[in-house]
């Protein structure tokens, strides 16, 4: 409900800074919006209190070091609020820290050694995707750093995926200095370069094109769509929110509320709702690949590495676009036009029923709103679709798709088990990906609790006097009630759910709490050990739920700041999860955030290659005796609407009378 | 592969039947196709085989008794080629059989003397849901039962799920007789009738209608539909079938295959494909609930309870029809008009990449193929779509939606923990949804093997020299190799998943089989306890996964006659997978079934009521180096594509310019 930053505001928000330092050089890791305080932001909105200042916040390099600063501005009282230096830290590593290795790293000795000893000499053919670093133990927070994994190319748009190279560099973000380039060696020997061609661009695969197999669907809204907006506010279909989006976790969906048809009021859902980390630890555990699990929210930024979208391409229909304003590293504002995407599907079946004496039918369909951005992370994509259904569920999908990270395969190493021989000699390794989308309830007011269900069957035996036929079976209710508690797992055998409930509001048909249910089997397991480094870094990830209580500015559960972190307990600029949950606070009948992770384990497959399919993962929340009754009712049945598809339709029925075989 | 009957074919054969059974009179329960032998068949669908004969199958009861007789007859010798009479099953209640007792029960003294003590005396606003009886133990197979579960009508078009009577009903199906009416007293008091209403349908509730909130979504295809149907075979964007319907299963999809575009030739997936069972036990323990427990395939038919459907309400777009024609009781042929929905819908993204150096982007889009039924069960909708996907990907989606089944609370009782009260006096008992999916795959060739896959940490401790950093995970692979070892259960801590493979053909990158895999998380436990009558009868919900050897008209795994069965092992005219399993054959690299559990537990919210939100649950089938690449590369990426999408959208953009809060 606070909207991002202005042009105007990240220009405002540098010069102020840059007074505040003078003399100092500064380097801006970002500037984006500081939320107002919940109190603060709740008294306004309803009606009880002066509207928020508009702060920025902003973390800050001082140039040409690894020194970090962080500091809030007061836009509305143009000054700068507070400076902090904060030790053994590194912030985000953004889109223009990322590409430092591409430009130094052809005149690199070391490097152009290491591309001459397997046959490659012009180095105009060598890429480079810059990581964060994931751990190497040879530097501290001393440096700031990132690796690069090599590719060749031999054509400008060919697939470099195809052709990994066997060294990884590491350099210096802010000295611009290459610290190490370090050569895989296998029996004494380099691997050869994988040369053989993988593309899927167009230049090279479009005699394969079959367009004439796939006539065109056509999607229009010919009277217009059907949400409305003001601002960053939308209305659609008796659900209003506010569409926020910042450099960290891109989409920011807030104050979330519902027209109720039954108690003829607006009721709350969500205060915030947003991606607020991932991460992809891969499986193989043979240096150098041990360095790879990236936090792709922490380290880099899903706002940042947002796409423009394209119509027709990202999606279909009547889209409205919003734009995203950024700030850069010498705080001038940037814009990633068209980075959000709304628009509406339809949903098939809302609700069907034939009266089967008379043959009476009656049945409405469903819409989705869809708020949705898509982000490139060097090799992969993901499409982030935040969907609201009319009956007031909420469902996260993500479709990752893009590029396999790949390398290359000595002739004497087989991929097998720690990842899967793609093409010839391309090992594309086991990973995870688990996300943590952070949902603030307000599940009609902030007094929430989450109470886990387990679906049991009864204790008494079959054939007693309780249970005679054995079939009894209910769900077991368990209330979290400390932070600790909150820290909770999927199990299938009960189909494990998640009440968030408002102990002070019953339904008054069930005579029992309110509740929006999240439904989470999508989240596996994290497969690094514990007292691993991926475990200790990703701390989130060791649960499908954390619950604790709200605080304000408590968001990112693996650190503000995750480059080069530890996962160290009690860093003092750097809690993580594991440290908030540590508290072990009451989360009880009070203001309480869920964080839930989902994801999914990837074996790659040889269809994942050249460019992978887009694989579909999701989590959901859903109105649970919420409402009196079903509450889309109010969406007319389908044959009192109109629509040009059932006219142009195709209509050729088969009567099945002259069977062939 | 093998069509369904026609309607001549149907007459024939009552023709020839009752031939050989005159003078005796004889009740039709199915006449249907009586699929050729698998060798036979695929022997004439490559070339090596004459025509096999097409064959009827027809269960058949003597008329007013509840003898069983089995009869095969060739239709193209036109012969009655085995005639076998079966002792102690019954086979599947009709439509017209279910219709009885709402003819009968009006006139019944019990009947009426039930309803005059809870004030009701005009017996034409009682209704009755009959069903199967689940369990009886006053009577065996001497009697062919169904019971009734009857309901208030306040006026014609009320909802009678809002006033559940306190009683039930057993009736003789072929006798037509009332055998008891069961009524119910708590502390020896009748349950008053529910009398509050809750209607959905628009002569009730049309005030409440918005549709002003929605803008039409239309949806066309003006070339025509990208599929060629010749007959009942398919073809659609590489991918080939045959859809099969009988009273019995609905669709059947068989001899799926697709064009592989790298290996230039058309690949075999899948011989059979169909919804061979499902459950519904529910959860309350206190009679009469015990008794329901419906087995919607078995008992009733998914193919005889199918909806004719409707342009714009059921699907929308460009929509191809099949009709399904069924037999009568008298052996007379009748029509569904629109049984079976075929079209397509847009999927989104197929696959995308930006290149972050220069901005290139590539994508395409998915498209779905959708071969869908709907069937109505009394209350239930299930609203079933065979998907598949541009990446060869096959999805079982069923929704669930329709009308909840509820029982009268007595002032004294409460419907926790085994229900929910959904509105004043009105409790919706828990319930789990159990389907049976039945794949004959061929996965390149009959001989397959259905390999377990867990991901699982590696052994090796953190810090070892293997395991360096504790990240080293991989997919353990378990070959099942009998029938008990593939009775196999879902695990969440590993991700369980099951490869298909064909041990006969390698990929040629990976050099391991290639595979299907099957995707499968969404297998509840079955909650019934060991020894209930739930757990004996519905014995294929014990398991997510059992693997068994093709046996040719080995289909319905709670046996070829689930009404009123026991789940007694070894029946001889009635065996179950229970059964088959026990033979524990080998079940590897040969002709294997695998029959896939899934579904969901379902405790009712206040939300399911007066009608139920479609609630989705799915299982999928996916390439797992089956393919040598992705193998929808044939796809012609988006900006290659003209659709009029594009041209109608709205492309207001938003600049974000002036934030207000």
């Amino acid at each position: 409900m606070a909207d991002p930053l202005s042009a105007d505001e990240i220009t405002t928000a540098a010069t102020l800074l840059r007074q505040r330092a003078h003399p100092t050089a500064l380097k801006f890791n970002c500037i984006t919006l500081h939320e107002p305080l919940k109190a603060e932001l709740n008294a306004f909105l309803s009606g009880t209190g002066p509207r928020p200042a508009r702060r920025a916040f902003s973390i800050i390099l001082k140039t040409g070091t690894p020194e970090v600063s962080e500091a809030i501005v007061n836009l509305t009282a143009k000054k700068v609020e507070s400076w902090k230096n904060v030790k053994n830290v590194m912030p985000t590593l953004t889109l223009d820290d990322l590409n430092i290795i591409e430009h130094i790293a052809s005149k690199d000795s070391r490097i152009i050694e290491a591309c001459r000893e397997i046959g490659i000499t012009d180095m105009s053919r060598v890429y480079y995707d810059a990581w964060a670093i994931g751990i190497d133990e040879r530097w501290g927070f001393e440096r700031r750093l990132q690796q690069a994994l090599p590719y060749y190319r031999s054509s400008q748009h060919d697939n470099q995926y195809a052709h990994p190279l066997d060294f990884t560099v590491v350099a210096d973000t802010e000295t611009q200095e290459i610290l190490s380039v370090d050569v895989r060696r296998v029996n004494g020997e380099r691997t050869p370069v994988p040369l053989d061609e993988h593309n899927y661009l167009p230049q090279f695969i479009k005699d394969q094109y079959r367009p004439e197999r796939l006539k065109a669907i056509e999607i229009t809204q010919p009277e217009g769509v059907s949400f409305k907006m003001n601002g960053n506010e939308i209305e659609w279909a008796g659900l209003k929110m506010h569409i926020g989006f910042n450099y960290r976790e891109g989409i920011v969906l807030s104050n979330v509320r519902i027209d109720d048809p039954y108690e003829n009021r607006e009721r709350k859902l969500f205060h915030r709702v947003s991606v607020v980390e991932m991460v992809v630890p891969y499986g193989c555990p043979k240096p150098p690949h041990h360095k790879k699990h990236a936090f792709d929210v922490g380290e880099y930024g899903s706002g940042s590495m947002t796409n423009s979208l394209k119509l027709g391409c990202d999606c279909k229909g009547a889209i409205q676009y919003l734009d995203a304003v950024l700030a850069t590293s010498t705080g001038e504002a940037t814009v990633i036009e068209n980075a959000i995407c709304i628009h509406e599907e339809d949903n098939g079946l809302l609700y069907k029923h034939t009266d089967f004496r008379d043959g009476n039918v009656i049945s409405a369909r469903d819409r989705k709103l869809i708020i949705s951005q898509i982000i490139t992370a060097a090799n992969y994509e993901y499409a982030f679709y935040h969907t609201f259904t009319l009956d007031g569920t909420y469902k996260l999908e993500v479709k990752l798709t893009g590029m396999l990270n790949t390398y290359c395969l000595h002739p004497s190493e087989q991929a097998a088990p720690f990842g899967t021989e793609i093409a010839r000699g391309l090992d594309a390794q086991n990973h995870q990906h688990i996300f943590s989308l952070r949902v603030d309830p307000e599940i009609d007011g902030p007094g929430n609790t989450v109470v886990q269900s387990d679906a049991v069957p009864m204790a008494d035996p079959v054939g007693s006097p309780a249970n005679p036929y054995g079939n009894g079976f209910y769900a077991k209710k368990t209330p979290l009630r400390t932070a600790l508690q909150g820290a909770s797992d999927y199990c299938h055998e009960t189909s494990r759910g998640w009440d968030i409930i408002n102990p002070s509001r019953l339904n008054p048909s069930t005579r029992k709490p309110i509740a929006y249910k999240i439904l989470n089997n999508n989240c596996p397991r994290l497969l690094a050990k514990p007292g691993s480094t991926v475990y200790k870094r990703a701390g989130f990830a060791r649960h499908a739920l954390w619950v604790l209580p709200y605080r304000d500015h408590e968001i990112f559960p693996a650190g503000q700041y995750v480059c080069q972190s530890t996962g160290e307990e009690n860093h003092p600029h750097n809690p993580t999860i594991v440290d908030w949950a540590a508290r072990n606070e009451s989360i009880e009948n009070t203001d309480i955030v869920c964080y839930i992770q989902f994801g999914l384990t990837h074996f790659p497959r040889t269809e994942d290659f050249p460019i992978m399919p887009a694989e579909p993962v999701s989590v959901m929340l859903r109105a649970s005796n919420f409402f009196q009754k079903n509450p889309a009712l109010w969406v007319p049945p389908s044959d009192m609407v109109k629509d040009v598809s059932s006219r142009n339709a195709v209509e050729a029925r088969e009567l099945m009378e002259t069977p062939r075989l």
